[in-house]
């Protein structure tokens, strides 16, 4: 225990742990298990940081950051022999600067503490994860997360103006500008952004904000097929307002979140949940204009928000659903796929009737304006059939998204769960590439070794 | 000849060039002036640029990329012996999907020409570099060029989705998604983005589109100084509506461009010219938005458009500026430092004052929006003296842009002649970084070997 001995000395004995009870916990993430590490280092300081991949490089050991471990691919779990880096100590808003519209925070705040920091001083940061509550800033760097409001505001990557990072080798580097633009050397932040903790630690971020938009509201949108909801999707997005949300439930979804919606929804229906936010006259426009889009498509009924108690419960059905389908079957795969918005319809039908064919139950629901589709296959895992059902299905989920022209991934990322489909996306030389591109910045990998390539 | 030989082979003699007339005109961009290549090859195809590529690799000459060699900055002109690879002739537009709001390009499409293109149908790429009626999108790509949108709609990375790149081997990648999100690897295509042909050759690009703004407005406001025009700067970042465009000018670069005013302004004024754009309705209510925010500020006075042709009679002074610059002195050095948007008024005075003391006349103009500034000391070169205090002049303007917490190029890119200040805005470990990546790319150093850093 030479190791944890030398990591306690770092962080101090509290902050280095190596009992079995508290490595369990670092040995899964909200959906893939791993193995326990040899000790789980949680630092306070950038300097400490940088003292534990130092150790870590002279050692030889194999060390894993990790945010809040709300990962659902594994890209934060050990899979052997490793020392985890929690960053959950390092959760300082270090400073706000509101004339520039940025603000510097260390990697472990938790987003939903940060936005709601922000929206106290008129301040926005957009990126939306489903996770927000848990999960932290750096992690969200670390995978690009995306979630709800990317279609209107874009994902995580879009409001980092600079990372620091310490390297494999310890060093700290600062990558981007406090500008809006700046085009001195390569775009390191865009390359640490998403790239899982491989290439480097992000211990601190400079993100950008934008005014608070005043008012919300909320419009769902029936329809009698998912085609016909897909169609309106691409009516909307025409368009001139671009909804700061747009979410496609089709009848799967639909069907497991039935006692949670508004109003009751036939069989077979799907539904479009869309928002606009902005100040109080053009969200009143733009919600004026989207019913219009909208009742020029197949649409077979419209509810809209007058308040924010109507809107949440317009939402309240989308926001259940991922719970709701454990209740369904105890264990499921869940695939963030993403298409070319004019193969949304062909995705979830296809899904459809490959879930049909395996004979499980599914759910499919998602970003519809970005194309990025949540694909749920339901299973028991103590049912070894059904769990072998699955897993052919969900190859063939991904067989179908490929040749839609699509990614394996819009938002969760590759991690482990999704590395062995990487060359079905992927070329050779482009795999390789990424591989030397790994090996320049970690040459001993050290850092998330195996993780995102196979 | 033999190289003159064998790349005559691959294009056919006509595209390879190797009479001294022709490669003069490659010896220089719209700026810098380096030595003649010795051959320009002109490939037609994806194909002949991957021989050209193999050919320059198995013989060891270097390769630099060129669009229309419209940059400032040298980035696409020859230092020493080596073969230029202009890829003007691969101008096709490939494929436009408006469900996608996608085409798909060439990289020697001419940015104006693709503009127009799809501006027949309806669809809008708004990158907007002043050099788009003859830059190529391939060149706006590699140099991650910004322009007069980018407040709004945001620079040329922003609205690339992928890429096809012939590596320095030879082999040819795609990088990128044709779906919105997509986080499989590492995210090469804005690495590739902005890199000045030191990582890969540019071949083609799937470019985002945006449905096309029905209507466009003008407002221009005139203050009694440049600090109170950056005061209204902030004030309309603070609003609610992001202007398409929001430009400085202040009382240097209204003195240079006098005749060109749509009305007479005092010397020691400066001006902000905004344009607003979107559907009718919303375009309207903008512009009134943007008036009463600038109504809350210091300007003295105020114009808007009417119609299209007053937008451009509003706009004259700005799009004349550079061209009456040559008009004061036969020479200037033109930089586009950038800086956080608060530090704009003090990049305005201190470049003033530097001017002032060195004794040289100088004009400051820029995208206000982006804190991205034009900072034109203007010269003879038959004058030594004049020449020497203009180069420390500049050096001082970069020094100042620093301190100010800023980069030394907003968009323009570092080619050689930023090369030497790289170090005063990057430490070493973040400069051994980049070229450690470029070794990963480029093990040979075939493609535009020492440009971008120092």
């Amino acid at each position: 225990l030479t190791l944890a001995k030398a990591l306690a000395a770092i962080v101090g004995a509290e902050n280095a742990l190596d009992d079995s009870g508290s490595l369990a916990a670092y040995a899964t993430d909200h959906k893939e298990r791993g193995v326990p590490p040899l000790v789980a280092v949680l630092p306070a300081t950038t300097a400490e940081v940088q003292a534990i991949v130092r150790l870590c490089a002279a050692q030889g050991v194999a060390l894993i950051p990790r945010g809040a471990g709300t990962g659902t691919v594994g890209g934060a779990v050990p899979e052997a022999a490793a020392v985890v880096l929690d960053l959950s100590r390092m959760n300082r808003i270090l400073a706000v600067d509101a004339d520039n519209l940025l603000a510097d925070v260390e990697a472990g705040v938790v987003t939903g503490d940060f936005q709601r920091a922000m929206e106290k001083q008129g301040l926005f940061y957009p990126p939306d994860p489903s996770s927000s509550d848990t999960s932290t800033l750096g992690g969200n760097a670390a995978t690009n997360a995306g979630g709800l409001r990317a279609i209107k505001y874009g994902v995580t990557g879009d409001w980092i103006a600079g990372l620091q990072i310490v390297l494999a080798d310890g060093q700290l580097i600062r990558a981007g500008t406090r500008t809006r633009k700046g085009v001195v050397g390569y775009d390191l932040t865009r390359l640490f952004v998403g790239s899982e903790g491989t290439l480097g630690v992000i211990v601190g971020l400079t993100l950008r904000l934008a005014p608070k938009p005043a008012t919300k509201r909320t419009l769902l949108a029936v329809f009698a097929d998912v085609r016909q909801a897909g169609e309106a999707v691409l009516a909307v997005l025409r368009g001139p307002v671009t909804p700061a949300a747009m979410e496609l439930m089709d009848a799967s979804a639909l069907a497991a979140v039935r006692s949670k919606l508004p109003a009751p929804i036939p069989p077979g229906h799907a539904t479009l949940l869309l928002d606009v936010d902005g100040d109080a006259e053009s969200t009143a426009r733009e919600a004026a204009a989207l019913a219009e889009i909208l009742a020029g498509t197949k649409m077979v009924a419209l509810r809209r928000s007058a308040s924010e108690e109507e809107a949440k419960a317009l939402w309240a059905a989308r926001r259940a659903i991922s719970q709701a389908l454990y209740e369904i079957r105890p264990q499921r795969a869940a695939d963030d796929v993403a298409v070319p918005i004019s193969a949304l319809v062909e995705l979830f039908e296809g899904v459809e009737q490959i879930a049909k064919k395996a004979g499980v139950q599914h759910a499919c629901f998602g970003h519809a304006g970005d194309g990025n589709v949540h694909v749920n296959l339901l299973y028991d895992p103590a049912d070894d059939d059904e769990s072998a059902r699955v897993k052919r299905a969900r190859e063939e989920v991904f067989r179908l998204t490929l040749r839609l022209g699509g990614t394996l991934s819009g938002e969760h990322g590759v991690g482990v769960a999704k590395r062995a489909f990487v060359p079905w996306e992927q070329p050779a030389a482009l795999i390789d590439l990424q591989k030397r591109l790994k090996r320049a910045f970690d040459p001993l990998d050290i850092l998330n070794p195996g993780k995102v390539f196979p």
